[in-house]
C-alpha cells in the first residue's frame, strides 16, 4: 500500500564525493477546483509560467535535478560525483513509507551531502539556501463533559458546556500579549545572536511584506520580534479546527458531550517534540477543570532543521547558486517543517541543502500552482554546477 | 413556503367558554443518527415506551388532546366547552409562519384560555403546571481574520488565528466563578422571594437528580444558586456549536481567515431580549481585538413567560391532572424557552396553561427520543378532564 518510493543511482565516480537528491512526485489535493484557470492535471503555459498542480511542489523543482543528471549524461556521458536519487510519492502525507523503506537500508543510502529543492526563493533574482525549518507537534485536544448532548433550554446555567471548556483551555494556552503561556515550553529555545537577527533584518521579508502575503492587516504574536522572527525563529501554536455542536444552519440548542479542537505547534531549536507534547499534556491538565476530562492525541511530531552552515556541500550549493542563477543566494529561515530534512540530515548523518527555484506567489497548495519556467531552466543549470562544484571540493 | 398551520374548531358550546388548544407536529433533526436503537421516524414500542423523533416533543403530546376531543364527539357527540385547535409545523425554527398566520386573525383566535402539552412531569407520578419558562436569545458570532486561510507553518506566530480570537471571546463571556460577565446582564433580572425559592427546594429536581439526567458528575454555573434554580429563575448563555479550520480527520496545518460560534441566552424575568442583545453586542465590541473583525447576527429571540396563577383555567387544570393523573399537580419552573406560550398569554391575551406528560429522561431532542405510553393514556383522561372542568367554571 502506498506509492512507491522511486529510486536511481549512478556511482560510478570513484573517489569523489556522492550526492543525494530527494524529491517527491505527490502533491496536494486540487481543491477547490473551481478556482482554477485551467485544469490542476493538464499543463498550461501562460505568460511564462508553468501552471498544475505540482508544477513547483514539488514535480518541477525535482525534475530541475532529473534534467541537470541528463545533460550530462547525455553530453559527456558520465556525472562528476555519485548520485543517488530518492523520490517519494507520500511527503504531503507524512512520508511513513520512505521511514520503512529507509530504515533497513541505512548502508545503501549513505552519502556526503544532500540536496532538496521543494521551497521557493527569496524573490525573483534572490536566491536562497534555507538556514532553518521549525519542527512540528499536532495534537487533537477533545473535551468531554456530561455523557450526552443536552439541551441548552433545559440545562443551560448548570452544566459546564464542553465547548466552552475547551475555548477556555484554547485561551490560556497564549497569553495577553501573545506569547504561549506552557509553563516550561521556552526553555529550550535557542537564541539567536543579534548579529543573525540583523542578518534576517536585512535580507528577510519585512513586516509589511509579511502581512501583504497574509492578506492581513494586523500582526500579532510574541513581542519583541519581527513577524519575520515569530514564524521562524520563535516557536509558534495554531488552533486548525474545532469540531463541537451543532454546525448547520440557524440555531439549535444544545450543549454537546463533547468537542474537539486539533493543534499545531511549530517548533524552535533546541526543543523537543517529545518533551513539549509532555508540557503541553502537563499543562492541559493542569487549567482543566474538574468539570470535564480532556484527552490529548498526539498526531505526528518533527524537529526542527538547522543548516550546517559551514559544510563545503554549502559552500557548493552557494557557487552553484551564484553561477546558475547569476545572484549570489542568501540564507533564509523558513516557518514550515520538512521532516524529510531532518531525517537525511541528522537520522542518515548527511549534511542537507535545501534550495528551491519557486517563487513567492507561485500558489504551492493552493489553487492556480504555477513554475516560472526561465527558473525552471536556471535551476537546471545551478543542479549542473553543483554537481561540478562538488567534484572540486 | 414553510410548513402549514393546520386548525380545526367546534364552537357549538354556546355560553360556554372556549379553549385553544396548541400542539406542533414538527420535530428536530434526528441526528446524530447512528445513536438511534431504532431508526428515528420508525416508531417502535419497548418496554411500555413510543420510541421515535417526536413521540413525546411534541407529536405524541399533541395527539393526546385530539384523542380527548375524539373521545367525547364518539361518545356524547359533542364538547363540553368550544374548542379551537392550532397545530403549527415551525416550533422547533422559530414559528415565524404562526406568527404571520395570526397577525391578521387575533379575533378569530380569541379564547378564554390556553392549553399546551409540550413539557414533561416533575416525574412519574408527579404532573406539574408551568409557573415559568426563559426566554431565549440565539445569536451567530463570527470572527473574521486575515483575507485567506493561511498555512500555519507559514504564518503560525504572526497571525491572530480568528479561531483562537473566538475562543479568547466566549471564554471571557463568562467569569471565573460560571456566572455570565457581560457588563448589566444581570440588572433586570427579577429576584425570586424565599417563600418561592423553598417551594422550588421541596417540589423540583435536587442537585444529583438535575445531575443524573444530564448524565454529568459534577454541576457548574452561577454561584449561590441550586442547578434548578440556576435553570429556571437564573438566565444562562451556552454554546451551541463551533465552525472553524479543518474538521477532517488527521492534521491540517491551516490558519482559518474566518471561525464562528452559535450561542443561545435563556433570559428570565423581566429582561428583555432586545436589550440583552445590545448589551451582549456592546461587550463583544469590547473585548474582541483590534486583529480581526466581528459580526453578530441574531438568529432569535423570545420573552419569558410566567403562569397567571390564579385564573380559573389553571383551577381547572390542576383538577383535570389530579383525577387525570391521580396526583394534585404542583408548580414547575422550566428551563426552556417556548415563545408561543408568550405569544398566546401576552400578544393575544389568553390566559396560558402548560401541562405536559412526558418524563424526564425521555430525551427530547437527542437521540432514542421516547413517550411512555401508560402517560400518553392518562393524558388523554386528563384532557378530557379539562373540557368537563372548563365547562363547569
Amino acid at each position: 500500500v502506498g506509492h512507491p518510493v522511486v529510486t536511481a543511482d549512478w556511482l560510478n565516480a570513484r573517489g569523489r564525493s556522492t550526492l543525494l537528491i530527494y524529491g517527491h512526485y505527490d502533491v496536494q489535493p486540487p481543491d477547490p477546483l473551481d478556482q482554477w484557470k485551467s485544469p490542476p492535471f493538464e499543463p498550461a503555459i501562460r505568460d511564462g509560467y508553468l501552471y498544475g498542480r505540482g508544477a513547483a511542489d514539488d514535480k518541477g523543482q525535482m525534475f530541475v535535478h532529473v534534467k541537470a543528471i541528463e545533460s550530462y549524461l547525455r553530453t559527456s556521458g558520465s556525472l562528476p560525483v555519485n548520485v543517488k536519487c530518492l523520490f517519494e510519492g507520500e511527503e504531503e502525507i507524512g512520508s511513513h513509507n520512505l521511514y520503512r523503506f529507509l530504515a533497513g537500508r541505512r548502508e545503501a543510502w549513505k552519502a556526503d551531502a544532500a540536496v532538496l529543492s521543494d521551497m521557493w526563493m527569496l524573490g525573483p533574482d534572490r536566491p536562497a539556501i534555507a538556514e532553518s525549518l521549525r519542527g512540528a507537534l499536532s495534537a487533537e485536544l477533545e473535551v468531554r463533559g456530561q455523557d450526552r448532548d443536552l439541551h441548552s433550554g433545559n440545562f443551560g446555567g448548570a452544566i459546564h458546556n464542553p465547548l466552552q471548556t475547551l475555548c477556555e483551555i484554547i485561551a490560556k494556552l497564549h497569553d495577553s500579549r501573545g506569547a504561549i503561556a506552557i509553563p516550561g515550553f521556552f526553555d529550550r529555545v535557542r537564541d539567536v545572536t543579534p548579529e543573525e537577527r540583523a542578518y534576517m533584518a536585512r535580507v528577510g521579508p519585512g513586516d509589511a511584506l509579511m502581512l501583504e502575503d497574509a492578506g492581513a492587516l494586523l500582526g500579532w504574536g510574541e513581542p519583541g520580534f519581527s513577524l519575520y522572527e515569530r514564524t521562524t525563529i520563535r516557536p509558534a501554536l495554531s488552533v486548525n479546527g474545532i469540531v463541537g455542536g451543532y454546525q448547520g444552519p440557524g440555531a439549535k440548542a444544545v450543549i454537546p458531550a463533547r468537542a474537539a479542537a486539533k493543534l499545531n505547534f511549530r517548533l524552535v531549536p533546541d526543543q523537543d517534540p517529545d518533551e513539549i507534547d509532555a508540557l503541553f499534556r502537563r499543562f492541559v491538565e493542569q487549567i482543566t477543570p474538574r468539570t470535564v476530562r480532556v484527552l490529548v492525541r498526539t498526531l505526528f511530531r518533527a524537529r526542527p532543521f538547522v543548516l550546517h552552515r559551514e559544510h563545503y556541500a554549502v559552500r557548493a550549493a552557494r557557487a552553484a547558486l551564484r553561477k546558475g542563477i547569476g545572484v549570489p543566494p542568501e540564507f533564509m529561515r523558513i516557518g514550515g517543517t520538512i521532516p524529510v530534512a531532518h531525517l537525511l540530515q541528522e537520522e542518515l548523518g548527511i549534511p542537507t541543502v535545501l534550495m528551491g527555484f519557486a517563487l513567492p506567489g507561485d500558489r504551492l497548495h493552493a489553487p492556480n500552482e504555477r513554475f516560472l519556467l526561465s527558473n525552471f531552466f536556471r535551476g537546471i543549470e545551478t543542479s549542473i554546477h553543483l554537481l561540478a562544484e562538488l567534484a572540486r571540493l
